[in-house]
């Protein structure tokens, strides 16, 4: 589909592959860890971990030798899902969070993050309606069935 | 699952499902609409049409009387989602996109978006690394289970 969102969609759009993401971030890299964690079939994560590998989203990482034994690193891609897996967060403890916010992040500057997406131009938020598309470099034409 | 992210992919973790947000974010508002540019089945978009709104992410507004039609517009809820989609957007951009972005997205301001997540209280860029988390009023223990 010739959609940026479509096309990362085809990598992450699986429910659990974004949440294997997040742990693999939090600092859960072993996939006896992430299992436990998650609660997930064995064979489905296997599935998930082995497709984002292939994506070079994650990469195995061997820290023993004897047995051999990997963990799954971020790539510098993986990494940058996480303003990804930074607005799914803010959503969800905005709006499905009636307790207050499972999880509270702070940043560096010692401050509670608020994350807030920005125009990088001007420094003003960038919010739905702020935002006007056309065309890229990469457009293509959708295909057009014969006799459609 | 106790986490924000858990909760959000609960409503919007379908794969369909944030392409139907980023089709009526970008004012495509009906179901036949939605239906022809993204190819998918009719019972299918209904269910999760039907989710979205159930979950107040959508509502269908009465667009004309006899008969009866009506569109799908995005609440406050569902146009909280933009930085999602914006975020999926930027990824695929950059990680996805080997002829340039199919869509360039150009914000009020004049320039062309370059979407960059901030810390509210700093303005410092929000990166993976640069983010501690802690448990926030809303987190509960995982139940163990009895002999475990």
């Amino acid at each position: 589909m010739n959609c940026s969102v479509a096309r990362s969609l085809d990598i992450v759009g699986e429910w659990w592959t974004l949440l294997i993401v997040r742990n693999i971030m939090f600092g859960q890299r072993r996939f006896e860890a992430i299992q436990a964690d998650l609660g997930i079939a064995r064979n489905i994560l296997s599935d998930r971990l082995n497709t984002l590998v292939a994506h070079e989203v994650v990469e195995r990482v061997k820290y023993q030798e004897h047995p051999e034994r990997y963990e799954y690193h971020l790539t510098e891609k993986g990494r940058d899902l996480y303003p990804v897996v930074a607005a799914l967060m803010a959503w969800g403890d905005k709006w499905e969070a009636p307790d207050g916010p499972p999880l509270v992040m702070r940043h560096t500057c010692g401050e509670q993050v608020a994350a807030r997406m920005v125009c990088a131009a001007c420094g003003e938020p960038i919010e739905f309606g702020a935002v006007r598309s056309k065309a890229g470099p990469g457009f293509r034409p959708a295909v057009v069935q014969p006799g459609k």
